[in-house]
């Protein structure tokens, strides 16, 4: 707190992310990451815009990029917007198509930064319960509200929601924008973009961090109707012209061109989770069902905050909530097979001891 | 406009970064970027972050980096905030110091960007008029007002306002932020940094992208006393965790380090431009003296907004602001000498017709 600090800033209770630990190597399954390194053509394409040209800035409307995502999705240019990673276009989503006058609906158990950015935008969001097995009430997300923010996959559960459940959302809201935030959705989730031409009022935003492996050049998008990307470019050249830097412009054409590495690298994840959930049952955890590339796992007996802080002196970081509903829940990212494998053994060493 | 914006952005009014032309080569001198390619250690070091870690998140507080900047401006890293760009860190600080109640104070002759910001934050400036010939009336803003932002050199101007200037704002307003933006600093002003540790109001926000060549990484910082930095961070992190990819940390790590490069190239920008006023000059151009990487002329006689587009048609870019009190000048970014020579043989050419 200060006296420089205007009266909004005091107030704000900002997003604390998993953390990147630097005093010694984990097996780090703590911030969904994939274990998987991005396709050589990324790096590569990175490597070769390591130039003089870095000099210049960047193309402001990431003009190739915005093309090479659209034919990728079968959408145009205009209806792809590029942030510098997905937060950042939630960030300015919630600038742009929520207000005070009409709250905001998401889940009590969501990606805990929707709350963070209500917050920042002044917003008192409508909190919805998810059900007692962490699905989404789809009914209490069609009674009135100004706008929803869903993720599907949701996260930290790793639930799935039917598309026709989606639409369903869309019609009780059609002067409302649904935003679906799609950051798992390729681990095994059914996409919204096919109804993107039927629905005005659908966003969908997407990163290329977990799925094509780079949270480390920082670029999300979001997809929908010409006339929410105008929305969002506004706000966004009301706050930064250049927002995403040529190494991550040709990082990012590089990885939507090679799309099929990440799909083969999703399909290896997807069988690593299947097997890790089938071995975390048999030591009498409760795992909910995933289509993501994590699961939210619970132990019958032993609580999770102990189990989280001895994996942690074991060498292995997952993801714990202390907040209500899920304080005995551990979230852990899927890795390689070796990974998992010494996440079970340090399980199975703290469950025996 | 559409039904799905909020009323806060309807009335927005977007900043227009100058162009970065895709149709031809230009001899590019209008938004400010060094011509000279940044440090060779840069563009090493980038390419060798290019590698299979870009699965991994960024460090969120940029810890190195900000080590790295303190070590060389004689700070404390606490007293270092990273932004992407300078941009995003000038939006931040807007969020973080300024207030409805209390209008912050800019000239009416500056960056453009300072309005757009002041409306995203739904602030009424206060606007001082430079005067005639350009020059900060200090008096003016050391009147009553809820904080200041100067650009030290002014842009587009390039006149630059002594530290003794500077340390009697900071002293009318001991209770309101004063932000001095140097992002041209480094071609012949002199820094207000010295000031920190006397002033906790004073931030100072600078940019890799001018002095250190690097628009294409995006790369901005703000120092100040720890109190203004942690508040700039309780905004970013209340928006976005991780600002700066793991490419953009490598490069302005290296850029700090081979500063000495940086400092080659800016003394032969400078030189560079003492030739260029001369030139233009002996042409007729009023030039207002400049201490930046860019002049702001005027000629005599003939209309600038005519030399502009005269200049486009021969291969050569200028920026040309259409506003009160400026739409006679020219803001022309120095380039290399042979890019000079360029735009005199083109000026020859366009006033001898």
């Amino acid at each position: 707190m200060s006296n420089y600090w205007n009266s909004f800033v005091q107030k704000l209770d900002p997003y604390v992310p998993g953390e990147q630990p630097k005093d010694k190597k984990y097996v780090k399954l703590n911030t969904n990451e994939n274990p998987y390194p991005p396709s050589v053509n990324v790096t590569a394409a990175i490597k070769d815009a390591a130039n003089s040209q870095l000099r210049l800035y960047p193309d402001p409307s990431c003009d190739e990029l915005r093309k090479k995502i659209a034919g990728h999705f079968g959408l145009e240019a205009d209806q792809v917007f590029i942030g510098n990673g997905s937060d950042e276009v939630l960030a300015f989503s919630f600038m742009t198509f929520f207000s005070r006058e009409n709250p905001v609906a998401f889940a009590d158990i969501t990606y805990s930064f929707y709350k963070v950015y209500a917050n920042l935008c002044s917003l008192s969001p409508k909190i919805i319960p998810l059900h007692d097995d962490f699905t989404l009430p789809v009914g209490a997300f069609c009674e009135p509200n100004g706008g929803a923010v869903i993720p599907n996959p949701n996260a930290p559960t790793g639930r799935v929601l039917p598309v026709a459940s989606i639409q369903q959302i869309l019609d009780a809201h059609p002067d409302r924008v649904v935003i679906i935030d799609e950051a798992y959705i390729d681990f095994g989730g059914k996409s919204a973009v096919p109804l993107i031409k039927d629905y005005p009022n659908l966003l969908i935003v997407r990163t290329l961090s977990k799925y094509s492996a780079l949270a480390g050049i920082r670029v999300g998008f979001a997809l929908g109707q010409k006339d929410l990307i105008n929305g969002l470019n506004t706000v966004k050249n009301s706050f930064n012209s250049y927002t995403i830097d040529r190494l991550a412009l040709a990082g990012a054409v590089a990885a939507i061109d090679d799309d099929g590495y990440s799909k083969k690298m999703a399909q290896k994840i997807m069988v690593t989770r299947e097997q890790t959930i089938e071995q975390l049952r048999k030591m009498r955890f409760h795992v909910i069902p995933s289509q993501a590339n994590f699961i939210f796992a619970s132990h019958t007996e032993v609580n999770a905050e102990l189990i989280f802080h001895a994996l942690r002196d074991r060498g292995v970081l997952v993801r714990y909530f202390k907040q209500p509903r899920i304080s005995n829940y551990l979230r852990i990212t899927i890795g390689t097979d070796e990974e998992m494998d010494q996440l079970i053994r340090a399980l199975t060493d703290i469950l025996s001891s």
